[in-house]
């Protein structure tokens, strides 16, 4: 029998939310609908157990994380009734005089996953700190540079102890699908004239984006990588809930000059793009981890908008 | 110095129309916009002359090909002045008795760019008996059944002449944008619950779609390739003149099951589409004919939707 | 207390679906939402009781009308779990000699709502001969001939009977949106260039008009009304369901002939849409009928796409 | 014979650039094309003359009116040849102490047409002052409260010349279209669930509202008027030149509570929505001033979008 990843995971907000909601979906029904990958190093989708929390919000410190995932601000909804998951979600620190605390907190579980706002770079790399000192993989799914530093990289190799990121690429999102575009335009031989993409959520994670949008939205153009595609201002709608609208356009010109329109519409759940990304992460964590391998794991190269060698 | 590729056509419909006024298009600007391969084998984007041309309207017969490309029903402009072409369009073969006058008037060229409506296999086939009697490459761009013929393929190698069909895949279509969506769908691991495609256009090839869909329509299916695609009726729209809009839809279902929605319009002109493709055809055909090298060649397979091994 | 109207209904398709299933999902929530008219002539949205039902198919007769509606090809859902209705459907008629029958069997209701697939006139007409017979209301949803027929009007006019037709209006359909957007253009002084509408549904009722588009089509042109309006083909898609979805655009030109496009897609329930108007018709129908007003009555002109006065 | 209407105007942007090279347009043309009234007010729509213009920009002081409108930020265009216009433009008012020096310059125009970006309240006040001086009209086009505000509405009254505004509401902006489809929503009995509205555009104009939104966006707001529309931060994209793109959705519920979604992409260019209302409201004005009409004129309603009586 295999033995399930053991999860640590750092932020209670909508994508933890859609990550443990959507492990008891697949454990329940036994359905693989959106799953990427039935079996990934070894691990199927539903071995895999969340067994800590760390949370900053007083709402949530104390609650069942059963409970604290479905709180406001979070939004996404899967299953309406969780069964207590016996995991209690723990504050989490606030400065680097905490390592050793969630250190120790984090003994059992193999991998820890950093799933917490962008932003906050200094907060990262002391959970960073911490995994190392307990021995555990470490994910980071923000645009704060952690695992491209070379520093870090080098320390976590060292100790045999992998460390996956930085900011995670949605299984299925906006960049993934204007990228698709502006390659096949480019395989046809059509001429890119011009190109924007819009951004509408409604999430809390998307609330943080517009207030604080320098980070990711760098990250985003950095992804798509080309000065005749433009980034309309991301609008946070909040009755779209974790729904995440995305508006694309590609102007092109072919044979003779002769024009070219795409425009596109995408609906998703943010947090599910998320958590379908995350629950690979942690699987190949986990299997690298037990196997001894350290540092960074380039299979999951696809899973990352900013893997090392990426400018921080 | 480079001497260029000689081509007859059959047909002086749009797509014809398209291909002439492009030639001259880059001729003139020298510009290389909307053009796939620069150079291929060996053979410039300019590097194609239209030796011959054959149609059947009594209108276009007899007449200068720069100006039978303008007469309606054809409808796509790209640069209004064209000089004379020196080229007079001849009477197309109306039955098989006249495979030998054709062969006779092909004398000085390199390649037959079979450019007709599809839905006529017996005529498509005897101009390649012509073409093998002429000793000149084929090309069939219409979805009949030639290139694909075991028979036809083996007469053509052992001429040592090019053989490439059959149906061309437009540089930029609906098939083209589908298929890409469809495989990103499956690429980043999302399961696939529905997809329709709608094509609207304004050419008179669209009308004989529309009015004798099946050959074209199954072959469309067969390209996409599932059966939660449908496919909704072809609609010929006078009004768009030489464009084509195509209205595309996904629906997929991601992590928990969660839905995915991505909505597409592409407009395109349809003859540019085509023509983009055929200058590749031609250039290919001419080149390989010149080094002795007869029947299919692999290095056209992504211009083709039924290249030899489809069922016909 | 309020008498509830008694309707008769012909027709146990999706369209007499959707009006029984949201009868009883207002009464049992008491909710408003989507209701047009929350009363309209003393009626409120849950004073109609379904009293009879006549259908053709083998399935349905002899069910009741609760289980009935559920039936396949019908394929709307709004409330899981209905009790029982206590009406048994009823064999429809076949031909002119019935009409005796189905007369006796309207004892006890008010108004007789023909609610069949469009293309049968005959049929039509023999309902609301039975109707007349039976001393109820007659309201014509298909697009036959009947309601704005100069001699049944005076039959009906003459009996004190309302005779409500022909062809509902939906309450949100393509033909709305399309007008609202046309006539919009006008207003503002735009020049129209050109439109089209594209409109997709999975259900029975558009299969029927899929393979008999005839009638319906040109009641659809006629709506909107104008040669540089064009209807792409309707598209059966099953997977759509109870859905339809329409793709509408719309080319203008504004100060200066510069461009002004609109594209919209719109995606509806269409029984809902049906419905929706139908429980305005027949409460008109029965207040009507109470009150001794026969004919035609104008306050219906909105709910309606061919009332009298329109070319048959 | 009728006499033109006299035109002196504020600002050469875009704006201005689109009615100066309409209104060749049209004379040269003797088109009607995307004209709402060819005659208003006893003018047609080539009897206006614009006779002054003001701006600030050193690029565009001392040069004919005709190379003004061309010169970059600027990027609408029509026609690539105008004729010389004979009219110079002249330095505009940077405070209150030039009022008088406008006001001489003013002389033989009728009226003022103050189309300046939005968001200098106190310049626009002190056009109005030297309008007032010289005895014109004055249409103020921009968001700055003017002519709500009621001291200088009495003033104008007072002194018999008209006073038109505030903000123009386009001939077809995405204003316009997203009021017709909640109109539409609201008027067949829908229930709105919730709309979006993204703006996107490329002008000067654009890039100032992104830069300074507070103003025009919460007279947009008050336009749609719904806490169930929420309005998108602007996109300032510089490669749509003068084109404006809305997206735009509604989601509502009709019977049943079943869903409606309506999504559309509008497409139009700024200046032509505003220089096709401009060209209404100075023919108005100059008609009015003629026959001793002074204040506000109701019958400009529709062509603003905070008229008197609207809160500042």
């Amino acid at each position: 029998m295999i033995e399930s990843a053991k999860v640590a995971v750092v932020g209670v907000g909508n994508n933890t939310s859609a990550l443990v909601q959507g492990l008891n979906f697949y454990r329940r029904t036994g359905s693989l609908v959106g799953v990427h990958r039935a079996e990934l190093a070894g691990l199927g989708v539903g071995d895999v157990d969340v067994v800590a929390a760390f949370a900053i919000s007083d709402a949530k410190v104390g609650r069942d994380l059963h409970e604290a995932i479905l709180l406001p601000p979070n939004n996404f909804r899967l299953d309406a009734d969780l069964p207590p998951s016996g995991v209690t979600v723990q504050r989490g620190l606030v400065d680097a005089t905490e390592v050793e605390r969630v250190a120790q907190a984090l003994k059992g579980a193999e991998v820890l996953l950093y799933s917490a706002p962008s932003g906050r770079p200094e907060t990262a790399r002391a959970y960073a700190e911490a995994a190392l000192l307990a021995g555990v993989a470490f994910v980071n799914t923000t645009s704060d540079g952690v695992a491209r530093e070379p520093s870090m990289l080098e320390r976590f190799e060292a100790a045999g102890l992998p460390l996956l990121g930085d900011d995670l690429a949605s299984q299925f999102g906006s960049s993934v699908v204007h990228h698709a575009l502006l390659r096949l335009i480019e395989e046809r031989g059509l001429t890119l004239v011009s190109s924007y993409q819009v951004n509408l959520g409604g999430t809390e994670d998307f609330r943080n984006l517009v207030e604080n949008p320098n980070t990711k939205q760098q990250s985003k153009a950095n992804a798509v990588g080309s000065d005749k595609v433009q980034m309309a201002p991301l609008g946070y709608l909040p009755h779209l809930g974790s729904q995440k609208i995305a508006h694309l356009n590609v102007e092109a010109q072919g044979w003779g000059g002769t024009a070219v329109s795409l425009d596109v519409r995408l609906k998703v759940h943010d947090p599910s793009g998320a958590a379908g990304v995350n629950i690979d992460l942690v699987r190949v964590a986990a299997a690298a981890l037990r196997s001894g391998r350290g540092g960074y794991l380039p299979e999951v190269a696809t899973l990352l908008k900013s893997p090392p060698g990426t400018a921080i």
